[in-house]
């Protein structure tokens, strides 16, 4: 089952050793033309993933176009990777900033976004000189191995660039623990992380962890209601709630609660649910029993708090543990609400003041993303400022799901505070030299300190 | 003895939501005030440095004068702190990076640098919009009393923004340990760190590690011998060899070994030690008993293995533990030369090949800093370059020590990777918010998703 | 009268040359010193200005805290002035980006902002390495003398990096074709820059324009009216309208047009119009009687096509040339409006579609500044975006003028194009290397082109 | 004979109005197209080139790929386009500096690189949401034609985006002088610059100038001759000697004059020259009857002053003006160095101190490109430092031609200034907005100005 995990960490390390002496500019061209197999093959990758994850098709496809996207942003990166120069304080002196290749990066990725999320890792990692090993979910090591394949075609001398290292939590133990994995990129649930952080923290290797999410939207009077009841039930139903941004706690301003209420519910009703490779279908099934076992916990626990629960029961469908996706409307912020369930449940509360709803969002551990609904400037700029939202992600007027590539994807607090995708995201996977360079005669000490045998 | 934690704790608490509140220019302006206020008494923190510290009196100034360097850089960032805005893929979107403070950031200092290090952290985080709890060292809390009675005399309301927190390793664990303290900035040993890291990560807080180094410079044919003694000597034997910084192994091209023995020995025998507040000593006293000891084991331990082996002795001066500076003349990269003993001894080594030499430096655990003396284009670049120095700071033609305040300062490897002071290192004290706007009446999802009901 | 310019170009090129010659970060230090001198000397500085240009005795004081900021902001960018360190293409390779002092700087400036635009200049150029020789408005030269003098203060051997160049319009014809005039920063007319620009072009020297402004600001439905009123009121009529950035066209949504009316007038009209000394005082004089003869032409042009004017009287007050703030209501864009009066003429004209009355504002050949004024999400965003304002400052609920010191001056089309002060501005005060370093044995040429002797 | 001109500049900018609209990732994957359509006619285009600007085929095909690898560097930056955010000095206050397409760019190309100067400007222009007019030379008109084919091919709808005007001089006037064009990129010699700019900066228009070159080497002691001297030779005599970075004037150190001269007159002397399309061939023919008179008269004027004069005759080759390359060795700086004789005449000079060789080099009108071949580290920093080269290129061990597309591509003094391709080059290409966005319920004027009626 596998090799052996040193043999493959060793094939690694001969991998970057002899990537890392190309010109970031041609690492850069492998990515493009890795962008340009899988644009040949994104039916193929598509099926794939709807296969393993059970995503709808359209978002299968949206999964394998964010890869596709990361190809094209990180091969013009490949020219960039920029450092610094800059003025020393010293007469003949220079500094500089130059950005260097780290060695092996280990990537956890989950069940849920089999490809992507090794697309933002693997696309950044490559161009900036690394090799990667990947440790996929055991749900989706199918789409792993497809997408090793296609990096093969194209990767000519440099196919274990790429290398997969299959297994359950003992594999990602493996990886924490190892002193040649010089960045561990993991995506997981809080639980991982909390466990895997510490043991990489204690070879002083470097993490970079997406966990969890308990994501918030506030729904403020101004909103454009159409908009919004079609964000909020992407956000909270797409992916059949199995998203780390899914939307879960929804808070509505209480002079527009009921009318959202009775926009929300049909809307949630009207989903078509059913087999994810059906276009006509929006919510495919949970990933599997325990998922459902968790959801109907959380209802069940939760039964006696809400004020009317809606939906959420397991739906007669054949081929996979399929639900209804739930509404829990609540007076206040519950218990079960403090935790992720991986799985379609929205909890809807009012609130009157949208500094009480903002504090409701940040009261809970995670901080990945979050969302304001309004056509209000000063609340959206509330919602942004230092008071507002305290997570990686937050939008105005789009659901809590869904982000570019290029920005930087990522969030705070038990989300574990990693940055990933676009924007200075790259330096994560690089290792930076501080250089001054002394072209001159003398040796001046730097703040002015003497040292001078002479003195 | 010293206040409760946790009231320590709640008041950082307080100073933070009340300093978050300021503009950052204005914050940025009260750092301009410290700087102006340290300006002035620089002369009583340098000697209150060199009664506890034990540096010389040159040192001290020159550390005052790093907080000083640091406070008018932060002053300027302080209408910086740049965020990006970049174009959607949707149209009527836009993408927006903004930075926001963290909130309370611990600082662990550590004797040798007793106000600078604090500076390093306070003046970013400051600006950054956080408050901040010190630590010092248990042998230099005097100088963050006065560091502090200082801050308090130009702080107006916001005195709360600086608390020390006094202790030992009990004190530094109970700030990785706490929930409130979002950013951990430790610096210390490689052992300090990796206790004290992982009791971090496992509640997924930030850490901003600077540990030990166990740094190297080369020697090239082609270097200037009287500007490579000087600066050779200075980071060998300055700060009595207890700098994060100082320079432990010396690498020397065969060809000019015996010419560079011949002046360094000289070099070191000439260094005026004594009084740390007589202008004219260049080395003053080790910080303890102790330490002697660690020196005494690591040159008796290699008395064996070395070559020959220059000074080391106890030297009878009153007031202090005083060591004559040692050079260990080696064959082979010997076993005591992997640790970092935290006293002044330089091993020194002959070596036939360039990438010999930088594969020996790189073959320590530590990554913090480097030098090459060379006039040679082709050995400075490579030193630079991808296969070159691992460390974090990599200088040509300049000791290992001493860095400017611009660069941004720390190591790779066992030395935390952590990074303060210029360039970017202000964003390990704010957190990052994406946000994606949708000012249109329509919501295209990302990467061409579709999810429609009419579909 | 003033010196003989062959030999202020000597003594600028001479002071350059030792100017350069320093580490930026000392070059920052002495514009820290600047700003320290100029924060003792705030009220003297501000009276000078007050008594030249006629400002209110707290606009003045504004002015010299920009100046002050500005020495700030140029303090930290001493140890930034960032170039770039890039990957290569070519093995062995390496790029970067450094950038290097100019050489003389000359600067033009207008009698309504006599110390801030210097300073603006000045304090970039300075870090930056170069010498400036200022040509302040013949209104204002005492300005520009105390100026000088303060500098000289703190300059040490460094006095002749700031000369005086007197003069009207002659002596910007001689700075536009000295050929030792590295970079011209002119402010002024749109007619003076048209003059100006070719003759700097003609020798293929920099341009740095700073012009005239026709600035329009929009009211929508949801703005905040207090808050409007108050910005409408000193963006029109501070500085007595003579500000490049002052408010000249208001367009309001006919919604609440009779209501901003309503309101708007009284605000004129308690104005507190007299002797700038007074602090009680809100608007001083015109600058000079041909300034008045400008407003009355102008007024009496539009006279019959006007629905209304209000105020735009001489007033019977002594020492001055003093006038009663105007307010002109118009149905539509009259030619009036078309051009920049240098004095407090507000044309105000009412408009029902938000896109109607952006085009209205971009119809003029300036392109300076902007505001809107709205509550609404989309509307604000809409302003901000392609199709939005086309000015180079564009602000939401704030009036158009008032800059800080942190973003970038400047504005588009007849308005010159340049940019000062804050962000990337520096730039322009300086000249980019672009380097590429071959440190390997080979010479591989760029894009694969082969030039070799043996194929 | 050609479009009417206002005809021309209708459909232009209703291409650009359609264009804006897009988001830019959408522009930038058309951008992405077009650089695969180039990737699949690479042959026919390198072909187009060599048949109309004569170069040799090896060189048009690097042409095409400069123009394949920008379409990838501006897909990448079609997600960037980087403006800032930034804290504001005043409460509920925020700065963001956004970046918005300008609009119609013309773009002037010159016969030597008829498709690549089109790709720098096309590709960047483009993403940042221009259209452009492009007025090739009328040498290489079929190279204009045929890029525009195939920017029709990909694209659709936006095939106006690319628009060619034909015609010489008056056409470029043309350009310069219609208001509608906001940025005009003009290629070219000095005088055709200095013509121009004057025109475009009376409109207070956009200047963007590319113009000649007279670019200089150093030849130090410590030099690599392999290497260096087929640097000096592919720079001298490539693209026979018509490139706007052709290597015009060499200055050897006088210790290895003679050793260089032997080497390089055989160098020189065994260049393949012939027909273009030959891939054994090095050098083509001049690209006129016109060229070769500037170069005989060059070498006439300069026959007295010269020390001694290698090559420079005619070559009796068929289907062209084929000339020897030729080698001026001279004692001095003569007059005929400090013009560009657009054809392959390298001079050549001895020097002492590498001050005198780098003031030598700077003496001239023009700034554009320039080497040292040094393996001296000190010279190498003093060549890139404050003192050393004055040119926009400054390479080390590279000859002054053959710039990857990375860096920012331009030069100083009559060169103009302009940069294009790489680092921040797009910012030329768009308009800046500096906005400050007032959420608060307060008007607080920066730097502190008070303008309140009740005070």
């Amino acid at each position: 089952m596998g090799e052996k995990h040193s043999d493959l960490v060793n094939k690694s390390k001969a991998a970057f050793l002899k990537w890392r002496a190309l010109p970031a500019p041609e690492r850069g061209n492998y990515i493009r033309l890795f962008g340009e197999a899988l644009r040949e093959q994104k039916k193929e990758v598509a099926n794939q993933i709807t296969s393993e994850a059970k995503k709808i098709i359209s978002e299968s496809e949206g999964e394998v176009q964010e890869v596709i996207d990361m190809c094209d942003f990180a091969t013009g990166l490949s020219r960039q990777l920029y450092g610094l120069t800059m003025p020393s304080e010293r007469p003949n002196h220079r500094l500089q900033e130059i950005w260097q290749p780290l060695g092996i990066v280990g990537c956890i990725t989950a069940f849920n976004f089999p490809v992507a999320v090794f697309g933002w890792n693997f696309c950044l990692a490559a161009v900036c000189g690394n090799s990667i090993i990947w440790k996929p979910s055991p749900h989706s090591e199918g789409c792993a191995e497809l997408t090793k394949k296609i990096w093969d075609s194209v990767a000519g001398e440099y196919k274990d660039l790429v290398l997969i290292k299959k297994g359950a939590n003992d594999a990602s133990v493996e990886l924490a623990e190892d002193e040649n994995i010089a960045l561990l990129s993991a995506t997981g649930s809080c639980a991982m992380g909390k466990a895997i952080a510490p043991l990489v923290s204690a070879r002083l290797g470097r993490n970079l962890l997406e966990l969890g999410g308990n994501n918030a939207a506030i729904i403020c009077p101004t909103a454009d209601l159409d908009l919004t009841i079609k964000g909020v039930t992407f956000s909270a139903a797409g992916t059949t709630g199995q998203r780390c941004t899914t939307l879960r706690r929804l808070f509505v301003h209480e002079d527009i609660y009921e009318e959202v209420i009775k926009k929300l519910i049909p809307s949630f009703e009207s989903l078509k649910i059913g087999d994810p490779f059906d276009r006509n279908i929006q919510v495919g099934p949970l990933i599997s029993e325990q998922s459902y076992e968790a959801m109907k916990k959380t209802l069940d626990d939760c039964s006696n708090k809400a004020k009317k629960i809606h939906g959420g029961q397991k739906l007669d469908i054949e081929g996979g543990i399929y639900v209804q996706p739930a509404i829990v409307e609540v007076d206040s912020h519950i218990d079960e609400m403090n935790d992720e369930t991986f799985a379609p449940i929205l909890f809807v509360m009012p609130f009157k003041k949208l500094t009480d709803a903002i504090k409701l969002q940040n009261s809970v551990k995670q901080g990945l993303s979050s969302s304001i609904f309004t056509n209000d400037f000063r609340e959206s700029e509330l919602f942004l400022g230092p008071e507002g939202s305290d997570c990686g992600i937050a939008n105005v007027n789009i659901g809590t799901s869904g982000a570019e590539i290029g920005g930087a994807f990522g969030g705070e607090k038990d989300t574990g505070g990693g940055r990933e995708s676009g924007s200075d995201a790259w330096k994560a996977y690089m290792r930076r030299i501080t250089a001054t360079l002394n072209h001159g005669i003398e040796l001046p000490l730097a703040q002015g300190v003497e040292f001078d045998s002479e003195s």
